[in-house]
């Protein structure tokens, strides 16, 4: 008797993993260097140097009980209160250490925040397009995950609908900037507008609404674009962060969770987060890894390659008669496909070696998603295939 | 409006976590060396150094892009592999990887098993003395836990009152041996009649019953001790490990579920629990820690210093008149209490710094645990302050 809804899960397999799957094996049958793999975003530069430093001096220095001893619930307090001053140093806030909640990336900092502020039947609106986990994510919480169509011509958001779709039931917004698929940046009046709306609806509700956050690109920004701390412009934020991208560490599973100090009982809030991991086995990112990033809170990777592959991109697409908006940050970019039909669009794309996702999944049909977290002489090199690709629709 | 249930889960503060924090108080206001701790089963002695040297090892030897990359969702094929061979060998089982899926220690390998086998509402049933985070375990998963009243003679099985509470919407049965908090080890015989029992009420009930086998002190058995692999005796198992305790890496996070090949639909259960991962923010045990512990599955640290403590422990305390049963491994001794109040107990007796815990938390009255992963030095220092306990008493 193995539980039904998780083998229903199953048997809906992920479109970008099936589209993965088939581009690693025509680099086994064609080899790696002839395959323009654009479907996941696995950083493609390496983690800086210094993080391989701190974690073999901790290694090698350090008392091996204390180094590798349980985590406190919460996160180690010395990591929590560095995380909290480099937050504040760097966007003005005022967070403590006990405002934050060390996770395992992005995907437990998003289970914790939800399971806070969602209770069985809630709402959580999220705007198109977004990432697909994000039904996984609000579902296992208890809530209803709602989203506003896209905002096709900006990917800002679409305030008429959202506007439609606000109701007492929603207790949170769950927003992703940078944007995974689009790499659209909300800009500050965005968020402002957002925030004025959320305020307006609260009073009008008797309740509070929360932002999620979910920032795991937030230091991939390209040149001269505007890009605001969501929790500065909305007291009700929890901002969910992950070191996955900036510091190339996707394997190594360490982000958090910062509630905001304004928020009423903000730390009462980062205390159930660890009630929260009980019941779901989160219990804690690995204790190395959280010293170790600890020490490197204001370094990232040398992201520069995502940029030039952007620059690259946007320029081509445009050129070969894509639509397309461009990116503000992380490594994505998210062009109109050539026909309708997405899905199709992107098989026939397979044929010229180029393996390119279907904006379905991310809740825009006609779309397609590909992450450019390649090298950028293989990024040039796909031109051509595009090329090919194009000549097909004309 | 923040979570209710986890807000009230807060409310209620976890025994040991009270006597622990009272006793890290007393630590620093008269000095750690004068305070008997035997609250938390954190390990007392090091990791092996080969775990600081393959660490060492792939952090300046491996490309850091591959090293510190996403995990596959079930966990790193070789690392699976390499698990699969290990308890093979060990213990005459037939594990594929397909059948492993790697997990943030033992509380993340118990969130997916239960939420394999588990459905809103189905019962769960363990044995006390438990381990009393099953309690937000079992409810985080939808099941609700039954707990079978302790054999105190033996702490072995108490096979009247299992029969008793069995029933149709029992799904499973959490089993815990080596046991925390009372050291005993399940024996051969224990586990055969309760493989027996459970097989008569699957063909009884017309559906299948797992046993959830939570078995971190898997590696921590005492001379002469007869500890059974429970998988061996009944096909439906789901094997929980973790590598905290064997390794003394309990901050490391990594353990795994291993399914019984004989399952029915075994690997589909190992797929389904990537499914699990994505609604519960799991999303795999570092990267690096897998790779580390792959390449020492056949090593411990010294764990000579729990016995060592045992044997002082069991015949001290037993000459001074505490009633106890021997433990068989672990690193934990359940003693009755000198009156039936535990707690009352526990309390005179941190006067003379012993900190203890009561055994209600763990389903037993008038019981209290000890963790003595300590010093032996301080074990035995420890005796004089039993002595004067017990004074009290007379």
């Amino acid at each position: 008797m193995i539980a039904k809804n998780y083998l229903e899960m199953l048997q809906r397999k992920s479109v970008i993993r099936e589209m993965a799957e088939a581009s690693a094996k025509a680099a086994a049958e064609i080899g790696a260097e002839n395959v323009f793999d654009y479907t996941l975003g696995n950083p493609s530069v390496p983690a800086p140097p210094k993080f391989t430093e701190i974690m073999v001096e901790l290694l090698t220095k350090k008392d091996p009980v204390a180094l590798h001893g349980y985590s406190p619930s919460l996160g180690i307090r010395e990591v929590k209160e560095a995380v909290a001053q480099s937050l504040n140093k760097r966007f003005g806030m005022s967070y403590k250490g006990t405002h934050i909640f060390m996770t395992n990336g992005a995907a437990g900092a998003l289970a914790h925040a939800l399971r806070c502020v969602v209770e069985k039947g809630d709402e959580v609106i999220t705007f198109a397009p977004f990432f697909p986990e994000y039904v996984p994510y609000v579902t296992g919480a208890g809530g209803v995950l709602k989203v506003v169509p896209a905002d096709t011509n900006s990917f800002q958001i679409n305030f008429d609908e959202l506007e439609k779709m606000l109701n007492p039931k929603v207790m949170a917004i769950l927003i992703n900037t940078p944007n995974n698929p689009s790499g659209m940046v909300y800009a500050t009046e965005t968020i402002k507008k957002l925030a004025e709306i959320l305020k307006q609806k609260e009073r009008k509700y008797g309740h509070d609404i929360y932002i999620i956050s979910d920032e795991p690109y937030r230091e991939i920004i390209f040149a001269g674009v505007d890009s605001p701390y969501i929790s500065r412009y909305y007291d009700k934020t929890l901002s969910c962060y992950s070191y996955s991208k900036s510091l190339s560490l996707p394997g190594e599973r360490i982000g958090y969770v910062a509630v905001n100090p304004a928020c009423r009982d903000a730390e009462t809030m980062v205390a159930m987060c660890g009630q929260i991991s009980r019941g779901i086995g989160h219990n804690c990112p690995a204790s190395i890894i959280q010293l170790a990033v600890s020490g490197m809170l204001y370094d990232t990777s040398d992201l520069s390659v995502y940029e030039a592959n952007k620059n690259i991109l946007y320029k081509e697409l445009t050129r070969l008669g894509f639509s397309c908006v461009e990116p503000g940050g992380t490594f994505y970019i998210f062009p109109r496909a050539l026909e309708e039909d997405a899905v199709a669009f992107c098989k026939k794309a397979v044929k010229y070696h180029l393996y390119l996702v279907p904006g379905n999944s991310f809740g825009v049909e006609g779309y397609f998603r590909m992450s450019y977290c390649i090298s950028t002489e293989k990024v040039k090199r796909s031109i051509q295939a595009f090329e090919q690709l194009v000549k097909e629709y004309h």
